[in-house]
């Protein structure tokens, strides 16, 4: 059903420093004192992360240098890269050479694999619920704290696109700006007169008379916040293209269809990286 | 229902770095430059943020230390300590102060503040339904990677308690190490030989007979996986109170009765840390 | 003349690490062993940061927070926030106490000082030159190292404005992309198709021929590089207000009023970061 | 003219760091999206880093390091190492890998690379324009915050030599250190007293008066502040090779001539590392 | 005489960044100005780590460490795996390769070793003096800050074993924490309930009738503080095996025999981290 | 007897990350455990850090900042100022706060100031020993690595001075450089023509012959490597002030005061810092 997206990896120099602290934070002080305990430093392992339920994959990088961290001497074979469908029983990564490197390294391995590919599998049902409207399915800044950058990779993952990445890439006004600008219009100028050229203003509003006064500014985006789809359809036909419309608020895989079918851009949903269950994949022998 | 337990917040030098991390990964090279474009600095702010459904809050330190980076001139007021239910409409932190700051910080805040509350909640859920019976509910090292301080906190704001905390400062031999070591009970003696007084030797197995065998080893505690509770009620006979009992896969809140029910002395889940939904709590204004 | 622009100081949290590894680098591994040696614990010091040279300052923050750094207990007063106008003599930061920590915080102080507001007077000069024209100054990502932020900020302070901070929010294709590409058209649309709808895609062209391809495929702006006032004239007509255009290529006070007056949006010099002059400010007593 | 010195490149493990920091500061948080979304897997590149002005290079190895880091498959030959002077068009660094890599860290490594061969050809100007007297040029701690190490490694490069690198390796008396220690001859004593043997005690005089003052106290260096060259010549006749002696203060190509025909040993320059404008270097196909 | 015991190394992800603070702690901010200076880039060095005293090795990791991180082309071959003992003149780590990074890196990596050799041996004296009786050497948290992790592994070198590592791992109520909390059994009462099934819980007793009080409570280990032989025999039959018992103070090589003769468990001792001496480990050429 | 010298605590700048890194090594993932479950929030502590041996302190610095890094709401007296000999039962520090706070932070204080006291302590012991001549006393590299800058200000605090800090900050050519570089004379020709004129330039020689040839290239200083009393003499008879003399090789206080009885300027230690034996302090209630 879900398909995702093939994407590009993260750069390693971006995602080995996650992948290091979180080693650490497992090795403690001591390192994994029962596999130095019960594996003999000699004993090989042969084996797969292998799905064990359907859904997309991403963080195969995060793996991969999990179990290189541990022990350059690990071979690891990428069956499945980031974007892939998988259904229970897929390998995704093969690996083969010391066991106690593998043993140590598998937990943190599978913490950022399931994780992630929670979230592009929490993605793939939303952009598969869309179709056959073009509106695309992105996130939002809800993600965990130091996660963010492999989050939003998993959601590409899964077929959605990025957001703007935090709070100094891409202007976003809010409720509480407004509240305190002294307007939605006033907000959007003092915005615009502010960034440079390359930065995109996007604004939120609640209603279509917001609406009607953000749009006199020529914002880029306007955020449409928890409207009924047919309240969207009118903001949709009130904008005409002149900027991107986004819709948010309450988005699931029940609700996404109508809400595409507005004509809306972009649909965001928050709770496809703050509360995706993890997609179960394990680490077998053989 | 679910009511948590208070707990003592964890030292702000533990918690502090990854505030501190989350907010720099939100700042980017700029900062905030909606706010600094929209927002006088001379505005203030009075709210408060509150919970919009009802749960177990845990994680207020980071909230507050989040704001408090900002600008430490934030007036901070706590009003429900980790551990504490909340229904919708509950305040749990009051704030006052520069209006940028707060908005500036409030993501974060939230970020650390919904997924540890969403985890407090989780646990909250088990331990409710595990009553009466005196089983504890514990978690994993499922965790999500670089928050396993934050996220083991939040377990015993839900009522729960501490697993170990990493592969350094607890003994816990699972399949994978049993089947190099050729046995369980192999496995367990060459543990009890590496590893100091103050260190823990917990085996897991998969049916009675491996019990049988690691039982005559002596370990502090079995961990008895994916047995039914017709079995696990076996396996509390045999062990007869010579070691810790943990019973572990497919705990959820329908599962958790039967299981406490058996007489084992713990019950491990994962997903109370890797898919616990985040609680909703948002900052309002007055 | 050059007269600047009044900004707001960067967060504290993005400042504050950057002048702590400077006074570290500085104080090595024993300290300042000369006042240590020379000047006593009581001494007391007056005085204040003072202008040298006429021009623009920036960079105010980095010496108040390296002073506060060494000694809380010095006073600091800011005369002059970041993009005033200074004369010769003028006091930019006054301070009041111990004499070591301000004998000892001075040189990190005034080596942060002096170079942004080294950028911020190169940028008002070339600000001042584009009058009465709208364009706007820009820099690009040739910076120094590990300073790109503060010297982005000091562009601001000189009255220009920013460009992307990075590779990543911003899509700027060069002529080593469309090489590779296939053609500027080919590489507009691939990047068009990769990226969210918060992020800008600009592309340079070198002539009239790649500017009518690029623009057939509706990027948000135009690099026009190199090119000669008559023919900027005649892509800024070819463009017709469908995509912010600028400017680059030996841009210098002499030549930038020329550039202007053809009616580009923005105009980016990279030597107003990487070769501006620093201003001479120095620490006097009194 | 200027020709440089071919110098050891300065330890990896100390220059790696800076490198990486640089990287990271331009990849953000999301990596080079322009290079992603453009540039194919498997397209290569074939190249140069080519000087497009006369000058004194330096800072080869932090150009390399920055492409091997970004990815270990780019081959890379040095054709000129640090010292080497460069005509327009010399190739300088040759480059051989995938076309991603190259382009993503081309900025990085050119940052570097043409800000430290700025300072060594502004160091070799001095030092041409110097001969044939046997004064020695060097820099100051006017330096770039976090680049120190980089900048006098790039002024030796140049054919300069090392000052002190910080507070803590070398006492240097200054006038304010004298106002509050109540005179020269006071200061330098108690200097004298305080360090260890491996450590020398430069100070500096603003006339003949102090420096007859400061000779008597037997110090390892004295810096001649701001005199003409008729002042330095008797300056240089008193301390009689008792010391060495530094000229600083307005020292450019066109004075320096006359400063070293004093005698002086020593000429300091602060602005060969604060203002010096960078080389202009470029990478090229081919 | 004492033998120690050959222990599996600590993981290079633990160790490296120890080894690589202490490289850049030696090399400062301009390298190895000596060796630059006097030894030629093609220089080559061939040699061997020898013992000067009879003792016992570890730390022979960091040592390998520091010669690959200065230059991984220095070949070195392990003779003495940690645990190993040695007599004057023995080859420890064989080294071959550029004589400027083995120069380099010799002082960095002979502090590692003498340090933790120092420690290993102390605690092999220990180990033989207690012998034939069971009693197993332990160290404390008295090591040196920064040095844990290697200290408690060198122990272990030297035949001892751990004791909890830090804080976190483990309860060991003290003298000042009974005091606060009204005596000892409601102490142990009070860790009792607080601490998850993985968490050994100690308590400190100064005599006989506190130890009374302790073992009411159950305690998984009792400290028996600065007890004479006669009172830790009669200590060690009032618990009777219900606890591990552990005997501290004033431990030396004159009366750990007497004090392992009564039956106690373990025998912890400060001064094994604290104030062991360095083992004296040279590099010779040849 | 062995009195110290009072010197300036090293800035705090340079100090509190050795400390929190400490705290953080001891508080590992979850706190202190113990303290949060025995001593309740409300506890009040009021004590003091207590000499129970005769010595020197050194370290006081590191000791106060690990209780306010716990807690800012510990008050803290200092009694004792680094360089101050103390007796048995003297207060050093005296502390007033929150029992938990000062419980948790009490090892870590100790750790750093027990090892720092030992080193001024057999500092200050040599330097008793060699009086009443004029050699001062100092240390070598042969340091614990990561604490260097506070052993080298510990034996200072002992009334030595300082040696050189790194490979850096002084040219020292020891028998592996004069080996590869082909004689004594040539080593230091080419070490005086590579440093700049703050660096000065030592040589280690083993015998009069050495000694001459060394002589005739003018270093700033001389090591004496483990020569007897009467060589020394006739080596500083040669040397005849034209260079610092400084002794080294077996240095005790049994042996000391015929060395400093030769002449020499110099007597340097490496045991001083790598196998001194930490002073007994302890923390005291009341």
């Amino acid at each position: 059903m879900a398909t995702g997206a093939i994407v590009e990896a993260l750069p390693d120099l971006l995602v080995e420093p996650l992948v290091r602290a979180a080693l650490l934070e497992d090795l403690g002080r001591a390192g994994d004192i029962t596999t130095a305990a019960v594996v003999p430093a000699d004993a090989h392992f042969r084996g797969a992360v292998v799905a064990r339920q359907p859904g997309v994959v991403a963080g195969i990088a995060t793996a991969a240098i999990a179990f290189r961290l541990v022990d350059p001497a690990v071979r690891i074979a990428v069956e499945r890269p980031d974007g892939s469908p998988v259904a229970p029983g897929d390998a995704v990564l093969r690996l083969d050479g010391p066991a106690r490197a593998i043993i140590t390294a598998e937990r943190v391995a599978l913490n950022f694999l399931c994780h992630l590919s929670g979230i592009a599998t929490a993605t793939a049902g939303l952009v598969a619920a869309a179709r056959p409207h073009p509106a695309r399915i992105t996130c939002t800044r809800k993600t965990t704290p130091g996660l963010r950058a492999l989050e939003k990779h998993a959601v590409r993952a899964g077929g959605g696109v990025s957001h703007r990445f935090g709070l100094d890439d891409g202007v976003l006004i809010k409720d509480n700006h407004i509240a305190v600008a002294g307007g939605v219009a006033e907000a959007v100028r003092r915005a615009r007169r502010s960034v440079g050229h390359m930065v995109k203003v996007e604004v939120e509003v609640d209603d279509l008379d917001q609406l009607a006064q953000a749009m006199a500014e020529g914002p880029d985006a306007v955020l449409l916040d928890n409207m009924p789809p047919e309240i969207l359809r009118r903001a949709v036909a009130i904008v005409a293209g002149r900027a991107v419309t986004e819709a948010s608020g309450r988005i699931t895989a029940a609700t996404v269809g109508a809400i595409a079918a507005t004509g809306v851009d972009i649909i965001s949903a928050g709770w496809i990286t703050h509360s995706a269950p993890a997609l179960d994949l394990g680490l077998d022998a053989g």
